[in-house]
């Protein structure tokens, strides 16, 4: 079959089972799992049971409910029927953000409703309507290249904690290492940047958090009686937020930058295409200027640069008023972002060795460090990635371009204990309201995915 | 009178009268005058009446209450009879902090008790007994001398709300204006070195106090989305924390320094005589290590170098574990103790200009001063100053020293109002217990305190 007519049937399976799929997905919707509310415990098993039962549906001769500490995933395989096929793990969650309608959704965020060519309810976009395009997705694989199974091995792995930050997810992934395996890890839990700018993402930082308590005096002092002749940790702390970064905003931590990936000049061009319009982009974080590391651009700071930045401080006394003391103590929260090369046990090393020099006598100090996720990146010229921005342009009929992701995720445990290639694949847009009221997905876009999905498998496979 | 025969009379007639001193001492401190505590304000006004009582009962022709908004003064006058007597003021407090058995007291705060040469009772160095000694003092004078009236136009002005910051107490004397007017203000709500080195004090630092409030986003931002491209309100409060001293530790306020009166080589020699044991003088600032400008030593530092110290910061998460925002807002609250020759207003003015330069594009800030004190300072060759030492040299039969308060007192606005010289005359020493539990005085220092204010009013008037 040539390429018009593999598109035509694909386009055409979907077409003739898109009403079904979206009211499964409604169906699916409509179940309220909630990681973070223990009152929804029984709904986000349930979605877990719905999940496996739907995709044994699809065909998948395996689906199984894994249990973790805390909330259950889901996980099935289909294997290729191809001795040589590779091995893909599709990575989404069942479990959604809490909502109400009190919250400002314009109809119930668990009664799912479309308005035009939009899908509302909770999780419609995060994560279920990006997790389930997958399935009509290699149904209309199957369907257009006349398979009995997928192209690839094909496995999903679908976890129901990544709203409460996934705090079970690297275990399990390492209990059952064998039966994730894969030779590329698909993620589809992002999105792209905008309808008419379709993206794949190629990578997300990485973290490391540290917490950082300073104490000078045993308790409060009288400002005047000790005023100007101790050291005070509120000072020490300040002046510690301070020397993190050198006079061009870059971290002032030795070694902090030491063997980090540096963004090529093709990637350094291609994000400088994007459509960017920095005033929008300020008011979506919020803020009133751009500001950081010297000689690079907004998107190349949040998507390539490793910062520092202090999430929390506190010493002394903050209430009404004034108060003539030295605080006892003082709370630094730290939390450095990544990029690819960095990893965070140096990292933390780095800035333990760094805090230690940095504080006069007469302060002592804890560095508590948690948290840490590695970044991850694929290369622009990695088959796995031309196979997926190869698909999805088949599906959008035009150049898909290249992004990247400044947050961090557990997309990094999969990179770590598979050994995998990270892949984003996703068509939500910035408009669909992750974690906020009425979150919404758009349908033609959802059809998309399911259309790059069926693409993909094929593409994923030797020739 | 030769001067021998003048000490033994004044000694003569203390000896006389201690006993009923103290009985009447302890009538007072059997009321506990708390003005912080609203439950207690019926007998702060008993301990105002008493002591109205009490100097009427002394020989002052005039004792009366003054209302303020708060908790009511005493003020009382004893005109001399010599035309071209000078006029001295004596200020003290009647009011005394919180005191509870439960706080770890031996005895009840508001029974005194005589335990050796200890009278233990909560205001009993505190300053009812700094208070009293004036009015055994002023008696003494008299019958030392065989005046019918004191040598000064004696005042006091005993406040009911310094252990409550004095709030209405510049009101109040600026109301008063005429009737405080005086040559001369003696303080007696102060201590001296210790037992074997007695001293006076001959000033007391300022204070101008600020709150900085800095906003960047308008709301917590994610860390991973916007970190490294936008300004992080909590940094810019380090930054300017950092930036508050240079490398020396001096204050790098532009205009800090300006106009100061440095320490004179004499007075710098005077502090390095005394008995100054820095690893004990930690202990009791429960510090680990001195910490200071350059070139100054630590008595230097807390009595006569102005400071900048961080009494407050806060901002973004401060909770247990970790939260990856960019926070919304971070504040500050700082403290400046001036030294003589500074003006609060204008070293306001000055931080003002400063902090609005620090700041980066895109963090907006307001700050605001509150409770601004001036500085005092009697020059060591000051008649009024040598005079209080001469007392105080024949009662303790030594030389006294000098030293000077790190704190800010209502003393300056009875300087800066009334325009004469302001004289702390204390006979307290450091393990009095001022605000602590068992705060006691001792008897024999006590009794010298009534000989130094015999000796001072004759000193004070012209030969
Ligand atoms: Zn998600
Ligand atoms: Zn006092």
């Amino acid at each position: 079959m040539n390429d018009a007519g593999a598109v035509a049937a694909v386009r055409a399976y979907i077409d003739d089972h898109r009403a079904a799929f979206l009211d499964d997905l409604a169906e699916w919707l409509r179940i309220p799992s909630v990681s973070a509310q223990p009152e929804h415990a029984a709904d986000v098993r349930r979605s877990a049971d719905w999940l496996a039962a739907h995709l044994r549906r699809t065909g998948f001769p395996t689906a199984e409910v894994w249990e973790t500490e805390g909330a259950p995933a889901v996980f099935a395989e289909w294997p290729s029927e191809d001795p040589d096929a590779p091995t893909v793990l599709v990575y989404g969650h069942h479990d959604v953000q809490p909502a109400a309608l009190e919250d400002g959704w314009d109809s119930d965020p668990f009664e799912p409703v479309v308005r035009g060519n939009r899908l509302y309810a909770r999780g419609a976009a995060d994560d279920k309507g990006q997790v389930l395009f997958h399935t009509l997705g290699v149904r209309a694989h199957l369907a257009a290249t006349g398979r009995t199974a997928p192209a690839v091995n094909l496995k999903l792995l679908v976890e129901g904690e990544e709203e409460s930050g996934s705090p079970n997810f690297r275990a399990l992934v390492e209990r059952h290492r064998d039966r994730v395996a894969a030779d590329a890890v698909i993620v589809s839990d992002t999105g792209m940047w905008s309808r008419d700018t379709p993206t794949v993402c190629t990578g997300m930082r990485g973290l490391a958090e540290c917490e950082i308590e300073l104490s000078g005096p045993d308790q409060d002092i009288h400002s005047g009686s000790f005023g100007g002749a101790v050291p005070n940790p509120a000072t020490a702390a300040g002046r510690l937020v301070a020397a993190l970064h050198d006079e061009h905003e870059r971290v002032a931590v030795p070694g902090f930058y030491d063997g980090i990936v540096e963004l090529t000049e093709r990637e350094r061009q291609l994000f400088a295409e994007l459509p960017f319009d920095e005033a929008e982009w300020l008011r979506t974080a919020k803020s009133h200027a751009p500001h950081g590391e010297a000689g690079h651009t907004t998107l190349e700071r949040v998507w390539a640069r490793p910062t520092a930045e202090v999430n929390g401080i506190g010493g002394g006394y903050q209430g009404a008023g004034g108060k003539t003391i030295i605080p006892s103590s003082a709370l630094l929260k730290l939390s450095f972002r990544l990029v690819a090369g960095q990893d965070p046990e140096r990292v933390e090393k780095a800035v333990s060795a760094w805090v230690a020099e940095q504080l006069p006598a007469g302060i002592r100090h804890t560095i508590t460090f948690s948290g840490a996720t590695r970044p991850c990146l694929t290369p622009l010229d990695h088959p796995a990635l031309q196979s997926v921005a190869r698909a999805m342009g088949r599906a959008f009929e035009q150049d898909i371009r290249f992004t990247r992701e400044g947050g961090s995720g557990p997309a990094a445990d999969l990179q770590d204990v598979i050994g995998a290639p990270v892949l984003f694949l996703g068509i939500s847009v910035p408009s669909d309201g992750w974690h906020a009221p009425n979150e919404k997905v758009e349908l033609d876009l959802l059809l998309k995915g399911v259309e790059t999905s069926a693409y993909l498998w094929g593409d994923l496979a030797p020739h």
